[in-house]
């Protein structure tokens, strides 16, 4: 049986509102994630959260139902509470009608599989978390085999890139690695590794990509640096026809990442 | 000669500041950018702003010498004031060293001229800021005739989408108008209007692209209406290798806009 939160003094409501920050969320290893489709998503890739809130209207959805018969199967606690509560929790006046609270997960350099994927993306000090998230999502649709952040990245389990995934932090693998681990681990076996620059004159087009591709996209405002493109196996730029000299970093990925299907696919 | 403005008090940091609101934007025709960058992108695209705040340090900046002198040239007012101010202007705490007040501006329809481009996205009732602004800089990126907003779209002018834009909102032309009046405009000159859609079987890189295209991308969470739909000249769709059906909408449309520019270049 849910029990029922109704103050927001309540000690557990104000530890998951603490992990809206980043402190808090490092302390416990925990992280929110709310609304119905995005906890769908995570309970079909066999992540169920240890708490899960709704409101009572909010538990009569059919998929709320499953996913309340699924915390409390796994052990988790599902907590009825009010709107309002729900709202604080999300940190938006528009909740959504869930908020769950999971562990937690990446996965081990070693535990990757690069047979699994023709695809991988790959980001190194990404700064913006609504980027992060969107590389996610577009790495679920091209079926990339997971993403792998290298140094200080922004933390995937924020709020806002957890959001932006749209449930994809739950289906693509995400390994958070230094280069110095990466490159031996990605130079132990097949790969190849594409490095988007502005510092060439290959066109994203004229370049040939063999699987597993590796595909790998610098911070926002500076890009690679020059280490790390050395490293790169072929390094290519995608046309810029206006003012500007560089794309949004989750749209060049996209991009790239589609072409690369494209040619990879045949 | 620069005036100094030091209290938060003042009549005109209150008015900038409620500028982050879209009712006084709207009240007042206008809105917030910020950045030197950004400024100077909108300085060379020929747009002034009536002011121009900057902290002391800031005004060393070569750029910012230049901006002033521009800014005093048009009529408009060049303002010193603290990193404080500066910060509560631009709503972040890590402001940038310069905040420009500018007038708003959307071009008529009737003025969009088709030949100037091969490529002109449109978007239906868009709702996020930061893919408003995603696109605007992706439609800078591929040279694109402008943006046209289809409906009730977010404000083009809100300080997510100036900054998201990265100052392509001072170098792409942006129209709004309502679908009733869009679709004669298309309609009495060449136009392959080009829809993004789940109800096709047509892959995006099977197509056949004309020039002009006009790229429609619809609302985030609903998509096109049917009846826009049926008004395109093809629907295409973007593979989804994995759990999720959809792309974020501003990835979406950057995959589609380089396809297409692809293969109009040849």
């Amino acid at each position: 049986m849910p029990r029922e939160i109704t103050a927001f003094s309540n000690t557990l409501v104000k530890r998951v509102r603490s992990l809206r920050d980043k402190k808090h969320r490092r302390a416990e290893g925990l992280f929110l994630a709310e609304g119905l489709r995005i906890l769908t998503e995570a309970r079909e890739a066999g992540r169920i959260p240890h708490y899960l809130f709704f409101t009572a209207e909010g538990a009569r959805h059919p998929l709320a139902v499953t996913l309340i018969d699924a915390v409390e199967g796994a052990g988790g606690e599902a907590i009825e509470t009010s709107h309002d509560i729900l709202s604080k929790l999300s940190g938006k006046d528009n909740a959504q009608s869930v908020v769950g609270v999971f562990p937690e997960f990446t996965t081990p350099l070693a535990e990757l599989d690069r047979d699994a994927s023709p695809i991988w993306l790959v980001a190194e000090r990404l700064r913006d978390p609504g980027n992060l998230g969107t590389i996610l999502r577009t790495g679920d649709a091209v079926g990339a085999g997971g993403l792998i952040l290298i140094d200080d990245c922004v933390d995937p389990f924020s709020v806002e890139a957890v959001r932006a995934s749209m449930g994809a932090l739950f289906t693509v693998p995400i390994a958070r690695v230094r280069w110095e681990e990466f490159v031996p681990w990605l130079r132990s076996g097949p790969a190849q590794l594409v490095g988007l620059s502005l510092q060439t004159d290959t066109d994203y087009r004229g370049a040939s990509y063999a699987a597993p591709t590796f595909l790998l996209t610098g911070n926002e405002a500076q890009g690679l640096p020059e280490a790390y493109e050395a490293e790169c196996d072929v390094l290519v730029k995608l046309p810029m026809l206006g003012k500007a000299d560089s794309l949004n970093a989750a749209v060049a990925t996209a991009v790239m990442a589609y072409e690369v299907l494209a040619q990879l696919r045949g």
